[in-house]
């Protein structure tokens, strides 16, 4: 049974009476519209915790563009349902005036990896993030959280936050799940046309060629470059960055040596789609 | 017996058997120079938590003036004597370093409230304030933090960052000790030569009698203009601010309703001194 509590005061209550029976909690901060992405993540957190909790919330604080916001697709219904079936113990899904409540005055702001990238294409976005994130890990008082590698820059972020915050929680990426023709789910998916949708693991395919390329000792440059004629070529409308960096600092690199990542943001039509892989 | 300890993995250790046996910690985040107003929160923790933890932290990213930061009196032998005289059960004093490890990139903002008096006067003082509170608070996972009312604009900043960003914890506020003669305690009052020592009540004094005025009706800007000339009539060499203000929101009031406060930063020869009370 999953229980949908959405005001904090409630949800720390629950949460203070796990806590006091030594339970260990599980949080995974989501946007909803889950696709099988989320729900491996509340997987590992079924399997790594006492008790799980899913957040539900379209955060307004992240979303530089208001377009983006109120086209984000919204099911609680349906992601309820997913939720029931996966063992999910509680739904934390506040409202905006229950996050953001009158008077509210705070920030979080992280720099260095959260600046290039989605952070130069995005402005304020990481600020959002941040600042949210550490709220739910406030509210939820949890030991574990669990977060996507699909959102790569993402991660990074958390994981800087809650080092320098000393935030108590241990944050655990998990590896991005894609459709069988390679396209990393996204809740944003739901809004490629039909024939959007079949150019669209075009991208994870001039990545997987890049990296393959720089392995095999290919100039990062060309590599990069061929990329992105591929993405481009398959009928994507724009290439916001195509960039191969450090995984952990995500400054860019020259030549392969440090784990690294090979990051990627580019419009097919009108839908913003974010992917990102192991070099 | 009251243990020092320096490093924040050494602190969670001790706080997780802490709370596992169910009790609740109190913490008092200091710069150290203890005196009798630091020792009050003491007390005031002692009696409210299981465990009390002071924090020593003479904190580089809240002085916006170096020289201020340099001279800060510091005396950590004599600090952990008073505080073993008190029962206090740990002493976290951590180095720079520790604190603002290789990488460090985060900072926690917080607008309104922050924004006039101490802010306008020390540019980036209350993001190093918002910063190392929530850092404090993440490193020690106390349930109840204790402030003095003598940094009232800080205490309200504090209030609101922790509503904000959901950190389970309560904050209490302290009254202000005073030396007999009115003068509110502080570190910086040893850096007073006897002259200014002599002339330095006439801060709280000069506050007072505006406090009366305005009670009994007189009109706000001559009670503060009153106050102002008393002060800088006593030797006082400069006041950055004397204003009377919303208690909580800290917006500038035309006159007496809501709960409010006197509050002011005056330089006595190269000593800061600042002050505030109820009205």
């Amino acid at each position: 049974m999953t229980e949908v509590i959405r005001s904090a005061a409630a949800l720390r209550e629950k949460v203070t009476t796990w806590k006091r029976s030594g339970m260990l909690v599980g949080v995974v901060p989501t946007m909803g519209a889950l696709h099988d992405g989320h729900l491996s993540l509340a997987r590992a957190a079924r399997g790594q915790s006492d008790r799980v909790i899913v957040t539900i919330f379209v955060n307004p604080m992240q979303f530089n563009n208001p377009e983006d916001l109120k086209k984000y697709p919204r099911d609680e219904a349906r992601d309820l349902a997913l939720l029931k079936a996966d063992g999910v113990d509680v739904l934390f899904a506040p409202g905006p005036e229950e996050v953001y409540p009158r008077g509210f005055a705070s920030t979080v702001s992280v720099t260095g990896v959260s600046a290039p990238m989605e952070g130069a294409f995005r402005p304020g976005h990481f600020d959002g993030v941040a600042t949210v994130v550490t709220k739910l890990f406030g509210m939820t008082q949890a030991g574990r959280a669990f977060f996507g590698e699909k959102d790569w820059q993402q991660l990074q972020v958390v994981r800087r936050l809650v080092t320098d915050l000393n935030i108590p929680i241990r944050v655990i990426g998990c590896p991005t799940i894609r459709e069988e023709d390679g396209l990393a789910m996204s809740s944003r998916n739901v809004r490629l046309t039909e024939q959007e949708r079949s150019v669209a693991p075009a991208l994870h395919r001039a990545m997987q060629a890049a990296a393959e390329a720089i392995r095999a000792g290919a100039p990062v440059a060309a590599a990069l470059a061929e990329a992105r004629d591929a993405v481009l070529r398959a009928g994507f409308a724009e290439i916001e960055y195509l960039d191969f960096r450090d995984a952990e600092t995500l400054e860019p690199l020259d030549r392969p040596g440090p784990p690294a990542r090979l990051l990627a943001a580019a419009m097919l039509g009108a839908v913003r789609l974010i992917d990102n892989i192991a070099v």
